[in-house]
Formats: C-alpha cells, sequence, structure tokens
C-alpha cells in the first residue's frame, strides 16, 4: 500500500530509547529493500548493500548524493568508495541497531541509484 | 632530501610484474607518512589512516578531493565515509600489495587533508 512506502517517509529523531525494528516490521518492510543485506557487526544489525560503478568518479557522484539525503535525514551511513563500487550500510548508533529509519534511508538509497 | 619527497613525485603506470616495495624501501619512504599504518588483509599490505571531521559534510569534501587525486593519479584507494571520519587505505591490486605509488598517494593524501 503507498501509505506503507518507505520512500515516501522520513526518519524521525532518533532518542536513544528510541524501539529497535521487531522481527515482525523487518519481515514487512524488507521486500521493499530486496537487495539489502541484514548483516551484524559486533552484535549490531546493519543494512548493507552493494552498488555497482563504471568507474571511480560514477562512484563518487553516488556517494555525493546519498551524504546529501543523508544531510537531509540528519541520519548517516557508512559508506565505502572503491574502483567500480560503492557499498553504504545503515545503522541507528543510538540504539546499536535497526531503526524503521534505516529501511527508509536504505530505500532511499535504492531511488538514488535507479534515477 | 627534496628529491625524494613523495608529495613532487607521481605514481607511475603499475604492471602486473611491478615490484613490491622491498623492506628497505618501506624504512626509507615510512617517516613521510607517519600517521599512516601499514596493514594486512588477506595476506596483502595496505596503507591506512583515518582524518578527523566535524562533519559528515567535512568528509565527504575530502573524500571528493582525494578522489579528484586518484584520478589525476590513475591510482584509487578504499575510501570509508562515516560520521567525523574518513579512513583511506592505499594498495596495489594488480601486484597483490604496496609500490611506491601507495606512499606517494598517502603523503598526497595527507597533504590534501592538512590544506
Amino acid at each position: 500500500m503507498n501509505d506503507d512506502k518507505l520512500t515516501l517517509k522520513t526518519c524521525e529523531a532518533c532518542t536513544i530509547d528510541a524501539p529497535l525494528v521487531t522481527d515482525q516490521e523487518i519481515i514487512d518492510l524488507k521486500p521493499q529493500i530486496p537487495a539489502w543485506e541484514i548483516i551484524e557487526i559486533e552484535n549490531i544489525k546493519r543494512l548493507k548493500c552493494g552498488f555497482a560503478f563504471k568507474s571511480y568518479l560514477e562512484g563518487l557522484s553516488f556517494v555525493s548524493k546519498v551524504a546529501a539525503m543523508a544531510e537531509m535525514e540528519d541520519h548517516h551511513p557508512e559508506i565505502i568508495l572503491e574502483w567500480g563500487k560503492v557499498s553504504v550500510s545503515w545503522w541507528s548508533h543510538k540504539i546499536k541497531g535497526l531503526h524503521k529509519n534505516d529501511f527508509i534511508a536504505a530505500a532511499k538509497t535504492d531511488e538514488i541509484y535507479s534515477s
């Protein structure tokens, strides 16, 4: 349903007592970001996805667009730029895991890559 | 000696049979890039250094400048952008380790950060 479309939402301020996404929310939201993996580093879940590029500068241009979106959302990913590939990881530092914001930001990252 | 100043040199084309830096060359060159660590991932030595920034966008600006230098040198690092920090790693994929190019590029990265 359009009401649930992640790219139409914006990240909310995340406080230290904000809730982690529940397993049911992950099941509901994950189909909107099918390419993303849920990985765990030091017991903290992250959403991670790799994006392919023909050149380093095309990758850099994507990094800049994702960073601009991150500033708008006031939510900042880890981005790895290398030749031919950019990897983006979203998680919520304050709550040491995944918040709904991370799914919104991941969906917006996909939208930037598609555009 | 100025003749040996890394920031005055440019990267040369690196072929698959180019020599890895010798231990003596590492001893000679490393003092010019004191903040950089030599790390090893999957048996491949890399030069890695973290740079601090007050904001994500200041970090992004540094990423763009390092990427522009990388294009000029036709040698491309892995760059990790996160809130407050940018990490840069240089190594030579073709020879699976460190070439003199990596020391030149690391010194130029420091120069960009200082400027």
